[in-house]
């Protein structure tokens, strides 16, 4: 059978693969009086007195929705809320089982902006954190915005943040094994999506200053009328002087590819034209924009994928665990670019100096206590400020 | 330590009184391929091209959302979404404990009924039924009833519907055990909420003919100016020739008095005014409608309160987890009053004749399976239709 038949069938046994558990177990009449009435309109008393005590009393303070339209489910595109339920699901458990937080999938049956933002602002009492997945660009970019200035409890888009903090660690340990500066890297990111849009962010707030952002049609200028609005403020930002170009020639000269795009776009010949040692970051799923013997062939010194199945696995399950321990640890309101940096340095300074080569540029996810190195790196921001 | 600081002491122990469990453990890449990416496609992928494979893959089969705006919680009222959390919490501890079932708490930050609506229906696609709890009436009645004919999952407003069975299973065997016609019964309920109304209208589904409904003010009237819209809607059925009267006066000659009212405002006076062999069943808490022992004095014959340190515990932990349990394994649409009415009768049955007497009308909160057979009857209901 292979993984496919098995994952249906397994799927098919578990019949969801998280369960609620009750921690205060009721066996008799005084459980029932301390755990529900009479007993629970004590803590109910002290945190209508004061709100902040529902951190104290309830499961707030360790738990985290995953709120997903089903609008953009893995490659799969708009599959609906109940198709996405199974990696919402998937999310829960890599939360639970990494981080040890509490994870719940919700997806809503809406995909209007204006109603999501409403109903998640309606669904945060019960929540410490609220983690977005799989909505569509560039409605998620308003969302996660509106979401972050109207709630006081952390909001993050996994699917932009995760796979920019993950991609930004593996540069980080790639450029200290290659000795090149980032203040010089030429970055050609393909894909403006979520993922690539906020890639490029992440990097420029890292002091990156040379990022071409390419989508189908070639490098995005402020003015191309394909582009969204989101991928037309980026190029405003990155390519004011509004060059044009397709990727093979943006390529030319560039010392590293990000592809969070579509499968085999990428040739050895166009590796071939990057500058020498060139990195290669392809991570479209399950088939990348280039497959690493090929990169190889055309010269990349180090190349990274999405797939566990090759190395330097490009995974934001190395993230989104630790981000959501860390800051809910910390109660912190907010998670912010400053964490997100700290993350990233996280994450790369787990590999040491003598072990980094370039097939090690990142750690497993199963390596010991990723999540809790990435949730002190959290943490230490939020107690700064 | 009396009980009220043990259960605050062991609320902030527990931080939370559930936790999500993972049953698809990750300890390897294969297991992550299978439960994350990719084979999580693959479910995806089958529920994409039938919305009905979401019970067949995923958590809502089996998942019920606990949902509360926390306006009428316990007996302390409006206390706010924040406040509602250890109810509902709570109230997901008893669902798994008792019925099985995965509840997941959601405490709303609105009011408006609207809203409110929205909201569940946006929701809906992650849950396999909706329990509604302490929403204040009349708001309760709309939601549920438009929630009701909105979505394709069972929506049970507890404190109406769960309440109303209880009650209506502790009278058919308190008239069994007096030999007593039902039809012949003149009920006085006190307390015109969501759960007085709920009383009523399911005593009228079991063919009592003969029942007063009264408020703080005395008995309803259809244009009495106090009451709400429910409450003048409930009178014009009961009540149509508009009589008015105080508690004590229309408790003149009556067999049953169901109080789910407020403490104290029954004398043993009153209760001697009443037909012979009264029952009462004083469910006002913490403190009943009148005590007990007082009730005895009076004259009662059969007395329940919602305590558990007094026999006749009327407590609707004996009716939600099993109406769901049976509701979610049949696959209902829906929670029929035919359903309502088999539980009821499922309850009373499981107190054998030989053992049926004034102190032992109703099964234990922990008597054996209660869940089951509650839930087997709602089965058989779903069954043929």
């Amino acid at each position: 059978m292979d993984m496919k038949e098995k994952a249906l069938m397994m799927h098919e046994q578990w019949k969801g693969k998280i369960e609620i558990q009750a921690k205060s177990k009721i066996t008799n009449k005084d459980d029932l009086a301390i755990a529900y009435t009479p007993g629970v309109a004590e803590p109910c008393k002290k945190i209508a007195e004061n709100k902040e005590d529902v951190y104290r009393y309830t499961i707030k303070g360790n738990t985290v929705a995953v709120i997903s339209d089903g609008t953009a489910v893995l490659g799969l595109g708009d599959i609906g809320p109940e198709a996405a339920m199974p990696v919402m699901e998937g999310k829960a458990v890599l939360f639970k089982e990494f981080g040890g937080v509490n994870a719940i999938p919700i997806c809503l049956d809406t995909k209007d902006t204006e109603e999501i933002i409403k109903t998640i602002q309606y669904l945060a009492p019960t929540f410490g954190g609220i983690n977005l997945e799989d909505i569509s660009a560039p409605r998620c970019f308003e969302i996660e915005e509106r979401l972050k200035k109207d709630l006081d409890i952390p909001v993050f888009h996994d699917d932009q943040h995760g796979t920019a903090i993950v991609v930004l660690a593996g540069l980080i340990n790639s450029l200290r094994l290659i000795k090149k500066d980032k203040r010089d890297m030429k970055v050609v990111i393909n894909g403006a999506g979520s993922a690539g849009i906020a890639i490029t962010k992440l990097l420029l707030q890292d002091g990156y200053e040379n990022i071409y952002l390419c989508d189908r049609e070639g490098l995005i200028y402020p003015t191309a009328p394909w582009a969204n609005w989101a991928q037309q403020e980026m190029a405003s930002q990155i390519n004011p002087a509004g060059e044009q170009g397709t990727l093979s020639e943006v390529l030319i000269g560039a010392d590293i590819f990000i592809g969070v795009s579509a499968p085999n776009i990428v040739t050895k010949e166009m590796i071939a034209t990057m500058n020498q040692d060139p990195i290669v970051f392809a991570m479209a799923n399950p088939i990348p924009e280039i497959m690493p013997d090929v990169a190889k062939e055309g010269g990349a010194r180090i190349i990274g994928t999405g797939r566990s199945d090759f190395p330097n696995q490009v995974n934001n399950v190395l993230v989104f665990p630790g981000i959501f321990k860390g800051a809910l640890e910390a109660r912190a309101r907010d998670i912010t670019e400053e964490m997100k940096l700290a993350a990233a340095y996280a994450i790369a300074d787990m590999i040491p100096e003598e072990e980094l080569h370039e097939e090690n540029i990142l750690p497993r996810v199963f390596a010991e206590d990723v999540a809790e190195k990435v949730a002190e790196a959290v943490r230490k921001i939020a107690q700064k400020r």
